[in-house]
């Protein structure tokens, strides 16, 4: 029941959404590890058939969730214990990590929007290696092994007139990396999800994920590479947030009742379209786990 | 009834949440003037005795309220016909801006946090003279009048570690201005008024206003000077928007319903404690609206 | 004589280096247009020929610069003025403006280092088209004629690990806009020309151009799409500064005295290399100039 | 000779113009570290007598000079090995510093301007504690002892309209801390000093320092309590440079020569009043030389 399709872009969310019934269904695989010291939750969902796409609402393909409340208390630093199970889970996930490789690193997002900055603040702190080692070849590291990392912050349509799946797809083109990062800010159902959650998935990104607008796909079928997705849940949409609160009020009652839900829920989506929630201390928020995930990043390539 | 006392910046939004009975009631004036051409409306709350204070929740002083639903539209500039009914209610409410004036403007708020930076980027497109009339005198300027004009941004408690009030008031003692304009971004209650309402009052900033952290007052009596405030509503508190959501649904319900109400109520605005409501654009919006008022002000000053 | 090249981005510059023998040759056209009132001088260098090129050590085509020394003064406001004449000039050397077109404009520089923040500023203000007229075609603007406009800020190749060419490229391919506009901060040879100058060219960018580091070349034989730049000079080489200096006190000296001087100089040189020199207050200057430059734009594109 | 007063902000620098015979003059000490590891080095000169501060051309003090050339090339991180030794020379310097202190941290400039844009910077990465002892008392940190620090970022003249004195002494009297510890960017008389050095003094800042305008002084004179001054030279004067490279000409000449060169002088200061000289990559030097900076201080107050 719900007068509309409740949006999230985190499987876990999606996944706690499925009653018993579907749960058991084939298709949908989940696994869980825990690592109590440092209280870090890493589940990784499966989704390996249609079917088990269709219950989750989301593609087929593997998507890791980290939990890390401690990502939510500044220490002092930027908690490096959670960069590097970030480093772990990606070494897993990137094809073709173990040789040379050549990646891409997209920055999603509107940096002059604080919750939609995650992607432009993570590209800020990566270590670039792309333009050195084509002018000087790899001999400029004393490294046996270097990855040739290039980064672009396509920015938002609004300020470009452009997709940002048009401006990264001429990138590739032009510069032919075999494996794309995608940052982005993303958005949860539950405030609970906020600041202290990250997903990575190798499916890439789909419309209407993160804070701004609309977005072609970055999927390995758009860009003709593997397209993994790093996001950080920054903001819960301002319906959402309503219309569960309405639910939790309207159970067995009567036809009536239920008439008057369907009624204020529209009305509630309505006056809050294109509303978002987020927290008031988003901005330290945004700076430290951005730092967090850059550091991530920059581990599994073998560059901090 | 309800769970919690909503909170409003807004003078016109208190003055709604009033009934019939109340609203005749002595020592709250209303005033309405409509342009219908701009479709700008003037509204004037004057709060007059103690009575009114205590019913309309808000100090007594001069509250006009600006509504201008066409600041929400990108027009190829800035609105300057906002901007100059701005300057007209400013003039009417500055004391002692017919002859010149030494004027201290504050610009409250979190540079770093989008919704929170309308003060910030509203001091940056001040016109300021201080400095040049101090050290080459009035001459400096063609004009019989000049009125000598300052700036200051405090900038937010969790960077500096003081109160934004302390700075100012240590800023006032020193540099002695006549009057004090400070610049917030408000909360309103509904999502209605956000980014096309701007709050002119004599009766400064009270603790709580703005998205950011509590801030001491900033009035004539803190400060020691008239202190007037322009705000604008940028963002909504989120366990407002749940808690009206569910007032909608509880009418004439029995005791069960009742407590269940408020029991979802609470849950809600503990879940939502620290969470704010904003739109999607908000970065344009802000942009656009901090140099309508910024322009508002040099027009008042004659400085534009 | 002199112990090196000395650069400069304006071809005005280039042309007042050359001797009197040299200027009657054929192949440099000089025209020259004064506005007394608004002192605002237009001047344009065509180079026709091979010889012409090679004597102004710049490629063949037009080269107009305007000089308005009242850039260097805030008013209040952007000087419209000069922004009224650099549309003039762009709608005379942007091919088939006449008609609708599809125009890229691109800012480069780095957004980070205030005298090469140019390009990125200017493409902050422009008025982007393209994505409403692809969502909700010409009929969203009521104009019987609608330029469809995108913007890029291609960034630093430091922070991407790609040259902004590539990245360009990329995007021209991608969205096939039919003319593109490129905004950069130049170098002059003197400091007398900063922050007044304008020139705009039909022979795009060449290596070294601008603050930043080498960039590959934004010119119709790379992009395959005819390139005009916009360039207004922010910096001087340092070197540069040193030399000229120098060179004033070797006149008719002896033979010592040159060797002496040759040697300072190529010290000098060393000492300066990736030195600029820039104006104490080009953070104002920069704010002011990229927003009369972009306001050219939007005029001569019929946006503004 | 020379047709100016050269100025630097280095007293390593002053102490250096100084001749054989000066140096031996009562009143100038000098003292040297090298860490050959690390190759930094730290020179101490303190200046005791009136005469000393007559010859040096700086007020009585102590002046000590970290020189560390590894700063200008980014390493994986922000040199902590510099950043203790800043702590190690701050612990020594400021007063009190083994009890609990209260002390203010000032970053003097202009964000706005990469070069000026250090102390703003180092602010922004300091470990703020008075606001969280104010609302919780001690115990909020589980530690013996807390130092209460607070900071400002002033702003420029131009911008606020009062000078940075004026503001920071009234923060001074309202918040009453026991030490104020102040950031700037400096002025070198030598590039090959730029970004490399780093200039701990207890005399505080004087008027002409830095990029920016003209400041009031901050000593403990004008503020009433002791100021330690952190400053790192960015720029260069661009007088100074030709003028430099003027007088490596200008030997043994005769009165004609002579007379020449200070007419050449005198027309290149004039040319180059108001403009400075910067390294091409200032914006990545200040933002890992202020991370370096900030952290020196945060280790040297225990909250690193």
């Amino acid at each position: 029941m719900g007068c509309f399709q409740v949006r999230t872009d985190l499987a876990l969310e999606a996944r706690e959404s499925i009653t018993e019934a579907d749960s058991t269904l084939r298709g949908v695989k989940l696994e869980e590890e825990y690592d109590e010291e440092e209280d870090i939750r890493v589940t990784t969902v499966e989704i390996t058939t249609k079917n088990g796409a269709k219950a989750m609402g989301k593609p087929m393909g593997t998507y890791i969730t980290i939990e890390a409340p401690g990502m939510l208390e500044p220490d002092e630093g930027y908690h490096r214990e959670i960069s590097e199970v970030i480093a772990k889970q990606l070494v897993k996930i990137i094809p073709g990590i173990k040789e040379e490789q050549e990646i891409l690193v997209v920055g999603l997002g509107n940096r002059e929007v604080t919750a939609d900055a995650l992607g432009p603040h993570v590209v800020d702190n990566l270590y670039i290696t792309r333009h050195i080692v084509k002018e000087f070849g790899k001999a400029a590291y004393n490294k046996e092994k270097i990855n040739i990392i290039s980064s672009i912050e396509p920015g938002v349509m609004g300020k470009t007139g452009m997709e940002a799946a048009e401006i990264i797809r001429g990138v590739v083109e032009q510069t032919t990396p075999r494996v794309m990062i995608v940052i982005d800010a993303l958005a949860a159902r539950s405030t609970k999800r906020l600041n202290r959650t990250i997903q990575i998935t190798d499916t890439g990104i789909h419309p209407g994920s993160g804070v701004g607008n609309n977005r072609n796909a970055l999927t390995e079928e758009s860009m003709g590479i593997p397209v993994i997705a790093i996001g950080v849940p920054t903001v819960v949409d301002a319906g959402t947030i309503v219309v569960d609160a309405l639910e939790k009020m309207v159970h067995d009652e009567g036809e009536t009742e239920r008439h008057r839900y369907v009624d204020d829920c529209r009305n509630a989506l309505t006056e809050l379209h294109n509303m978002y929630v987020a927290s008031k201390d988003i901005d330290a928020v945004i700076k430290r786990v951005s730092y967090t995930v850059s550091e991530g990043i920059n581990i599994a390539l073998e560059l901090a």
